[in-house]
């Protein structure tokens, strides 16, 4: 038996997310398709978290187990040719048969993607989200430090998913711009539903000056949805890089 | 009457071209039928030139004359709302009436993107054609010199559709490497028949050194199609500007 390590990157646009669903197209259920014609086995593909309907990958992380001898150039081979061309396999590695690719996760990096004009780039249109409001990057910048270290972010997860432990720790957040994109990347140690969006959206009204980037602790104390901004679109967040 | 001048970017993956075409949905169409609705007129669209099925542009240039008395922000806005997101009007000019974006064109610049590595990047797979050949830059790039300036390019255009006149100039030519992309950017004062695809195709014949970078002159010599390396794929071509 070996533990096979896959770094899997696409482009989400056209599947139900990263998961198994029952009504849709996951990149999860195409992988272990493949797979199984690949190697003879049925294996179940561990990712090292969702991600949902729209969202992209340049770097997610996936194993799983398997009888088959395969050499892995040879089946990182077989799974490019036999998957469709928005899902690649970057990497493919054998680990000791204990790791687990959800459970061994220590962060994760992800990149919110904002075009901030008044036109949408044909280029980028599948991968980023629009906002015509001109954005302060400052206040942005301003109001993501207080986001940093080790807090309840409740205000910052769709209500209908709640999770009991909605504590998490973001290690890192930058807010870059070039040209007419905003880029904004948080690592943390985990995310609860729609977290990153959640943030972007609220990281925009301040952007926007409609609110204070103050006002962002404020949202964090009161522990309540209602108070954050709009959950940003799929197209523009983008899983950038798992730690172990 | 008014003489307007748009540039122009699409996303040309899901087009038959630029130019209006019997079986197919072209670029000119589309925008024609979108203006015809925003302006009542029924105005003929002309580009600097056509590109080809699945070609792209950063920035094609187009004009027409029209009636309307819509302020030119206005004008856009309308057109960018209704067309189709993958073409967008990034910028509108009123321009002397004798403007004419095909015949006062002085050079086209346009970029092609070879993805030179054993799988194909999910991000760019509908702007890059793939070569998994190692290509070896600094050959390419000593071979491109020879096509610099003035010569008969016969040999570098597509058979069934010549013309009289195969003589054009090359103004520029560059070749950049960033990463596992590398980028071509030919710049002349026109080009024939699928002819930066097929310089492509032949630098990279030299680039996997099949042939020698110095054969480009006796290719450009026997002003013979059969010679020249392979049509690259219309994906990785893109018309980045046209000068006036």
């Amino acid at each position: 038996m070996r533990n096979i390590k896959l770094t899997i990157a696409y482009d989400g646009t056209n599947y139900s997310g990263w998961q198994f669903q029952k009504n849709g197209k996951s990149i999860q259920e195409i992988i272990e398709k493949r797979l199984k014609k690949i190697t003879g086995d049925k294996a179940r593909i561990v990712g090292s978290g969702r991600t949902d309907a729209g969202v992209h990958a340049k770097a997610q992380v996936a194993n799983f187990k398997t009888h088959s001898k395969i050499p892995l150039k040879n089946l990182q081979m077989a799974l490019n040719t036999a998957l469709p061309c928005d899902i690649r396999i970057l990497d493919i590695e054998e680990m000791d048969m204990r790791f687990n690719s959800q459970h061994n996760a220590k962060t994760k990096l992800y990149r919110y993607t904002i075009m901030n004009n008044d036109f949408v780039d044909p280029f980028i249109r599948r991968f980023a989200a629009r906002c015509f409001y001109k954005l302060d990057i400052n206040l942005m910048r301003e109001a993501s430090k207080y986001l940093l270290g080790r807090h309840d972010f409740r205000s910052f997860q769709t209500k209908d998913s709640e999770e009991h432990d909605s504590i998490r720790t973001i290690k890192y957040i930058k807010i870059e711009k070039e040209a007419d994109l905003v880029y904004i990347y948080i690592e943390a140690d985990g995310f609860l539903y729609n977290m990153v969006r959640n943030i972007v959206g609220t990281l925009i009204e301040i952007g926007r000056k409609k609110i204070n980037a103050s006002y962002i602790r404020d949202i964090l104390a009161k522990r309540d949805r209602s108070t954050c901004g709009p959950t940003m679109p799929a197209k523009g967040l983008c899983l950038m890089k798992v730690r172990y």
